[in-house]
């Protein structure tokens, strides 16, 4: 099974602690040992980091746990191949633009028959089914809506129909994001936290580290952090229900 | 004016070595002090690093120097803003999918209402006059050929007519690639180098450095770069006349 990250804050923020956890299941303490992705948002703009090997070696990522990206949307994933060729064009996260939002999608799980589902306005690089089920999805945002709707709550709805289609064809966990919702859908493992002041210590559970959270924030800072399973010892994540779906924006559940 | 660098080879190569004279002109010996990016494909992936910061400072930067990511085709760009914002979305080169092929752009000039032209398969992210050019390229290649040309020179005639369309508009010096075909097109400034066997020593305009590149190749390597101005001060350029369009792939010309 590969292992999601994803993060959306009010303000921009590293997220180099709750990496650091990640990485050491790339390879570490996980199996996880085929590569692994990261997306950032900036403003609207998305950087994104690909490494087809394992990230507990990785010189890309040692460099992002020392160079502190700040960003208000993050989605990462590290891969445990089960489909598809171990290669760059196969490593999460995806990302396509819609409506001049550039769109990240990162997946665990497999879809059964997927690739019969006819694409054309966006079309898998790579040969992996998450990827498919990516540019479908996004076909059929772009058919429904081809102009942003006006209601996020109408996308955030659509987003929760498509997510239950393909999660009808096997193991959908899911995080996805346009840049300013970052919606999370649960098919069997995806646990979620919001850090809100007052701000105290947190331990990652995969390497001796602590982080004290009112040192490194400002009190109105609202951070959530969403994973496969729960990063650190010491608060309370909410575990989702397999089928459910949450949405965030700027750190605050909004469906 | 920005700098472009291009790389196009037949086997996996690294471009350290321009990358260095390019970086120096990046605040060091050139005024382009407005951000940097650059796009490695290998295999059908594409990795790209963009920094809004200039890249003579940028860790990014330094990293990419240490680290020799091996590519075939390779698009670079530091820019010197004058149209758009500083910032991630308005920084090249610029990537869409079309035809489950990442496609890469990176411009230096300004086009005069370019902005007015109408664009709905792809839409800009960002601000700047050139991906808004791209955009509209990507939407009449699409238009022309839902599905890719079976020759490959049809898709490069295209490329040429709307290249020279754009070209009307204002300055326009373009690195294209879908990953396969590397087109340059120079309006202004763009020279060209093939090196092949037998390799030479190879020194740097920018930068205090030389490269024997018999050490670092074998004898049937074909190394193809293109840069605004030449890059090394001991080689035979091919400085490109206004207007003109030349297309490599696995480092020979192909158009």
């Amino acid at each position: 099974m590969c292992e999601l990250l994803g993060m959306s804050a009010n303000v921009p923020t590293d997220i180099c602690f709750s990496f650091a956890g990640l990485m050491k299941r790339g390879g570490g303490t996980g199996p996880h040992r085929d590569g692994w992705g990261i997306a950032f948002y900036e403003g609207k703009g998305c950087r994104t980091f690909h490494d087809p090997h394992p990230s507990c070696q990785s010189e890309i990522a040692q460099l992002l746990r020392r160079y502190p990206i700040k960003s208000r949307t993050v989605i990462s994933h590290i891969r445990r191949a089960n489909r598809g060729q171990v290669s760059l064009e196969n490593t999460h996260p995806f990302t396509r633009e819609l409506w001049g939002r550039v769109w990240t999608f990162a997946h665990n799980g497999q879809l059964k028959g997927i690739k019969k589902r006819p694409v054309s306005y966006f079309q898998p690089v790579g040969t992996t089914d998450s990827e498919h089920a990516f540019c479908w999805m996004m076909e059929q945002i772009r058919m429904r809506y081809p102009d942003p709707p006006r209601r996020d709550a109408a996308l955030t709805a659509l987003v929760r129909d498509l997510a239950e289609e393909m999660g009808a064809l096997g193991v959908f966990n899911l995080l996805l994001s346009d840049g300013r919702t970052l919606w999370c859908r649960c098919s069997t493992n995806l646990a979620w936290l919001t850090r809100r002041a007052p701000f105290g210590a947190a331990q990652l559970i995969d390497e001796d580290m602590t982080v004290d959270f009112a040192q490194e924030t400002t009190p109105d800072d609202v951070v959530t952090v969403i994973a496969t399973r729960p990063l650190t010892r010491n608060e309370t994540w909410t575990v989702m229900e397999a089928g459910s779906m949450v949405a965030f924006r700027n750190g605050e559940r909004v469906g």
